[in-house]
């Protein structure tokens, strides 16, 4: 037998597993509206909702996350029962496919869905990264038409247009990943043997909003070091093309083409169309020009529809823009990202634009893989939760606290009249004159019932409640009520003659009988504004 | 070099993992429906939402899962990067125990909050049983006071009818966790080493539903033989009990002491309090007796607020029940459980109660393993998804398909002509007197442009379309458009007279000009009466 203590039980430490984020009633209410908002705008466009559970087989997700350096990770994965693996779906795509796949007999082709949902990342959390996240997708499967990229496009300007944001102060940028492919080809690029090396290309490229081009450059070539001198930092080895081959890559993804872009002097704008000639211009090469016809015909439709650039319109909503880079492996055509252009401050204070805040574009191979024949889709993903810290910034976002529910409190041990009053108000609309409209909001004080009256209308401010409602045992003879009107209470410290202070405060506290408080509190509600919902 | 054949890459298969659900319109607008119901209720209650991640540390979730046989499993779990255990929250009431304990000091106590979100049981799949679900939760945190309890439980009735439930078809039954607890220690079950026996105790009264009392006894005592009789089917080990152990555990759980039940005369009818009275007298026992006065404070309230039964009173909502046993381990005191009363069937045909939608009850120590101090709770769950099921059953959710969009047709190559038709529709509203109301529904046809007009209406039809916009090369080069009819089109086929089906028929398809498209297909959706959202 041992003569040791037993150990104390530890007690355990409430702690949020990193990279994830508990939500309050302002986030929360903020995101209702903003997917309410969005769900407008994919409705009208012919949109259906469909919704696929948080977990799929790992096998129907596929290797399809930007960070190829981890194949196996990016996902949380676990062991079912029958030794098959399952993992958190990390984007609202590949769950798509699998759906459609599933269910392709009973589909009306082409099959147009919208969806949002959270999606999990097993990768390492930073500042705004978090490994949980909402996005709202909306996807046409069975349609190889350009029509259906462009119209995903002018439908991502609509809904930054629905949520608040002013034409000018974003952009729908449009690429095809068949011009990359096909430039690269061009120089000796091709071939699955040198997938490496276009993939240090893509990424390279992806580097121009952060880099200087000469910096870009580098990447492209033998390599480029952090600290920007020879020696200095990490080295982060190039793609190995020459000078040429560097040339060509930059000319083909280079931000110069775009359509809008004016010198000071008002000349030289080019519109989406032009972008496109320029662009075909770069290469000689078949896959090149299959690209740049897809965006020719998505740019005819996006000008016909008013959402093009010209030289003289400065709200342009979609452009043709070669340096678009998506991250996301499965893409086989279109890409498209719209941006904020508002800026923010970076980690050191620099102004820097806000950035993309969804994407999408074409995947043909996504359903292939599952029906063995070819199923061209198409589709756009907004990330709500970043989208959200977008508008939160630009005081778009209501995050102004709802008012509290009226708060009752409570004194001696008989509470069934306090509840009582409580459901009277319940049952009452906020609104006399409507009274199938919103009821009000009441709580009854159900901290320790031995609490002053002082704790407890400290509870009520803390609740945001427009007002208090009182009975001590002396009103309760008398069939009295007091209610303590806390939005005026508030104002009070602000007056500062003396004698419009104690008006103001007899105010701000009435004596009313027991038959007229519901009928008072609706005035003192209609008097605040006070409307719930 | 081996002359292998490279294998034949393996198509996937699309499936959807067991225990897990695909979503479609129907059910999508249903949940949300139900759920902002429900939403409006907890929030006149005073209940402000919060939100918290679909996973936490397995530890925070505790070993808190009904089926005690398999403690560790019931959950999805991963390792994370630091090697912590992750899992999927299983419900959402430890997650709140978590979230209340880690933000301890900023929160207005009581607490009282909100949140609906999906759960994930790793268990077994069954029918209507899932591995996702919704779930609806409330919570007050803070209080110990047994009006906390009895409001969850009068907010429970509110929501159902709420829902369109109506009286009598639905009951809160509200039972104390300490009842028995003292009934049992009465009878020398108390204590730790019995603690099994007291799992084995609370697994028989839980097959009151079920089984006859007689067959429960058997679990009581020495135990029971599945098919009936000795020997037959697998055999259950019981409790151990001695008969009269059996009968007072059978007498202190027994639904004849709960109130509204009449006798055929109309009399011998209790209320809540007679129940309390009848219960409190089963033994003499301290932590019986703590568990009455908390059930008589809870009657109380809820006789004064007029959810309470009396023999006169058929349209009882909250009722004192002993035979309420909830699974989970981590109630302390009072429990309750929301019971459909409306009959379906089960697998074998024959009528059955649906059952339990929702329950809840105080759980006086999930957030003290974190704090160390006591912090008293209780909370109340609606099992959304079951719920639904019910409501579907029942007619009382709207599971029409909504109307789909308007489709314009495509015919030739030229289709900036017709997206200009889709987007003058979108940005025209359904009801030209409400300019700033819901806009037209519409898309482009964005199969393959060289299908029949006859495959596009087929498409059109499967989406429910109301109308479809036709133009040909001869209208577009007269400047008209033909608009036919779809639900007007439907209808055709129950007509008989031909005269009046050829009427019909010419009706079902006009011509107008380009200009008047918009005003033609508001005049349609007026009509037809089609509104969407």
């Amino acid at each position: 037998m041992s003569d040791k203590k037993p150990k104390k039980p530890q007690k355990l430490r409430a702690r949020l597993p990193r990279g994830l984020e508990d939500r309050g009633p302002a986030a929360i209410s903020a995101t209702r509206a903003m997917v309410e908002k969005i769900r407008a705008v994919y409705e009208r466009y012919g949109f259906e909702p469909v919704e696929t559970p948080a977990m799929e087989y790992t096998d129907a997700l596929g290797k399809f996350l930007p960070d190829q350096d981890r194949p196996n990770e990016g996902v949380f994965s676990f062991h079912d029962d029958d030794e098959q693996w399952i993992s958190l779906r990390y984007d609202l795509t590949a769950p798509l496919a699998r759906y459609v796949a599933e269910n392709f007999q009973n589909l009306a082709l082409p099959y147009r869905s919208y969806r949002a949902g959270y999606v999990f990342r097993n990768e390492k959390p930073g500042p705004g990264r978090f490994r949980q996240f909402m996005q709202f997708d909306a996807d046409t499967v069975g349609s190889a038409s350009p029509a259906a990229d462009a119209e995903m496009c002018m439908m991502a300007a609509d809904t930054m247009e629905a949520l608040g944001i002013p034409r000018g102060q974003y952009v729908v940028r449009v690429n095809n990943r068949k011009v990359l492919d096909g430039v690269l080809e061009s120089i000796g690029l091709g071939g699955d043997e040198n997938a490496g090396r276009r993939l240090t290309v893509l990424r390279a490229i992806d580097k121009l909003d952060k880099f200087p081009v000469e910096e870009v450059k580098k990447l492209l070539g033998p390599g480029r070091w952090d600290g920007g001198e020879e020696g200095k930092g990490d080295f982060t080895k190039g793609a190995g093309l020459n000078d040429d081959q560097a040339e060509t890559v930059l000319r083909a993804t280079s931000r110069g083409f775009v359509a809008g872009r004016l010198n000071e002097d008002g000349s030289g704008g080019i519109n989406n169309l032009d972008t496109v000639v320029l662009l075909r211009s770069c290469a000689d090469n078949k896959i090149l020009h299959e690209g740049c016809d897809e965006l020719r015909a998505i740019a005819e439709l996006v000008e016909a529809s008013g959402y093009g650039a010209t030289s003289t319109n400065p709200d342009v909503r979609v452009i043709i823009d070669p340096s678009v880079v998506r991250g996301l492996e499965y893409y086989t055509g279109p890409v498209f990202e719209v941006e904020l252009l508002l800026e923010t401050k970076d980690e050191k204070g620099r102004p820097v634009r806000f950035g993309s805040v969804g994407g999408g574009g074409r995947y043909d191979g996504l359903v292939s893989r599952f029906r063995g024949e070819p199923v061209p889709a198409t589709g756009f993903s907004i990330g709500v939760s970043r989208l959200q810290a977008a508008l939160t910034m630009l005081g778009k976002l209501d995050t102004k606290p709802q008012p509290g529910p009226v708060v009752v409190t409570v004194f001696g041990g008989e509470i069934a009249g306090y509840q009582k009053m409580v459901a009277d108000l319940r049952n009452s609309p906020v609104d006399p004159s409507r009274p199938d409209g919103p009821r009000i909001r009441a709580e009854l004080y159900l901290g320790n019932p031995k609490h002053s009256l002082g704790q407890q209308m400290k509870y009520a401010d803390k609740r945001n409640s427009p007002c208090a409602i009182i009975q001590g045992s002396d009103e309760k003879a008398a069939g009295k009520i007091q209610i303590k009107d806390l939005i005026a209470g508030a104002g009070l410290t602000s007056i500062e003659d003396r004698a419009e202070y104690l008006r103001k405060q007899a105010e701000a506290q009435i004596e009313v009988g027991e038959g007229d408080l519901v009928a008072e509190v609706q005035k003192l509600l209609a008097r605040h504004d006070v409307r719930w919902g």
